[in-house]
């Protein structure tokens, strides 16, 4: 192992998934601290043992502790975070995140990096439709994915301590993906499902629905209750991918529409076999 | 209450639904018996105490005895049993279903009954995405909505009955609705979140997939395994309203395409808005 337990991990942006990193580090026996802009935010985060100390300020001497950083922030926050306050980092801290979007930070953040730090992104897919640190939960990582996304400036040891990192926390499978890779990846099964969802619940304002709905109605818009001021900050920043698979899903259901109105029961019949046998590899125990 | 446990209750079409019928009203006293195709089911169902007689055989005794009568069965099927089998049914006995169309059935089935039998339509919002009786389970009911879906050809006490029947086997809400809003309604919230996810899983055939994906994919594509016969017989047979849904969905999906593709974050966010405030509904306790 590369890491060890005297390792001491700092959280900026202490949310739902800041907040899931501390308590599950914390239990496992690492020095965790924490910067967040809402002091409640950490004396919730206090008075409930998820952290070991934090703070509202740019501490040098908190930051400057910090083998391990990891940034759980808006895209655009992370960017300046780094740049206005990279310079309180210990020479050597490997810094890493847990940002929805890649190509569109991961480089940019490397190439302004000292020389003697080393950024490393993941992407853990696990969350919640609630926020904030009092509704986090180290059990959310359990058995999720886990997505490593190094670029040729990233070191074989820094892909090695993300792994061990998310094996600690419990995560199910670990990959490696580039930016790229990434990105298209998330623009389908992330970005294009929440896409679904709001859409869906933007096509009725019938109240009493939920009278009548069951359970495929309530699992295809659980995702529908949506931080907007992130989703679409996600979105932008990933516009492109997003687009294409927005257009691809567009084609296909297009195409299951106009089957159905030629009567085309075979066409129908053909797209909910490929389905069926598709979805079938997801329900494999990890 | 109009029933009562002497009733002696017939399921035919001893699938998931049926069978959850079966075990459900077993479990509350009611005699049980069942017609089905697969002698098989008939024997499963035995040997695990669901059903007290079956038979693959159409069966004037068995029929004959039946107060109530529940349908499971494909919507075709279902007319052409009526239409062979309805002279065995005793006088006065209540025929009710599970179908998930209705007024392409519910019409034609009242006016070629009997007149001294009663049809009186209804639709338990309760599945699982496997099928047969050895998936059958009473508990996929409780709290489920459940919707009645009579005529100006039904009774109060037909009415009366099938909430009875409901609040017995512990679904939750119980609404009333005509046979073109069930429809409608059924257009949105069941086929069209089918067909989006039949759709997910035919734009991509990345079987690694299952590496990367987070809850909210498994959500939206837990339907994709869809029973292909049972599914294009519903579509079809709903066909007018599930189009006007697909393109009403189509609409708005474009829409939030072109909001993204121009940059226009505030017409994101205010679906985004939209749609976190209408999904907050389904998640108060019933």
């Amino acid at each position: 192992m590369l890491i060890n337990r005297e390792c001491n991990i700092l959280i900026v942006g202490l949310g739902l998934i800041g907040g899931s990193y501390a308590r599950g580090l914390k239990k496992l026996g690492f020095h965790v601290s924490a910067v967040t802009r809402n002091p409640a935010t950490i004396e919730y985060a206090l008075k409930h043992h998820i952290i070991d100390e934090g703070t509202t300020d740019i501490d040098p001497q908190m930051i400057g502790k910090a083998d391990i950083v990891v940034f759980s922030l808006y895209p655009h926050v992370f960017k300046e975070w780094i740049a206005a306050n990279q310079q309180f980092i210990k020479p050597g801290a490997l810094i890493t995140d847990v940002t929805g979007v890649k190509s569109c930070i991961v480089y940019d953040i490397q190439a302004s990096l000292r020389d003697d730090l080393e950024f490393i992104a993941a992407h853990p897919m696990a969350g919640k439709e609630v926020y904030g640190v009092e509704n986090s939960d180290e059990k959310i990582f359990y058995g999720a994915n886990f997505i490593i996304v190094p670029t040729d400036k990233n070191t074989e040891e820094a892909i090695e301590i993300c792994r061990e990192m998310a094996l600690l926390l419990q995560f199910g499978r670990i990959s490696v993906l580039s930016p790229e890779e990434h990105d298209e990846m998330i623009g389908f099964v992330s970005q294009l499902t929440h896409c679904i969802a709001v859409t869906l619940m933007n096509c009725s304002d019938n109240e009493l629905l939920v009278n009548y709905v069951g359970d495929s109605f309530r699992d295809l818009t659980r995702i529908a209750r949506i931080n907007e001021d992130m989703w679409s900050e996600l979105f932008l920043l990933n516009k492109e991918s997003l687009l294409r698979e927005m257009d691809k899903f567009l084609g296909e259901f297009k195409s299951l529409r106009d089957e159905l109105a030629a009567d085309d029961t075979e066409g129908m019949k053909e797209k909910m076999r490929v389905s069926t046998k598709r979805r079938a590899l997801f329900d494999k125990p990890v």
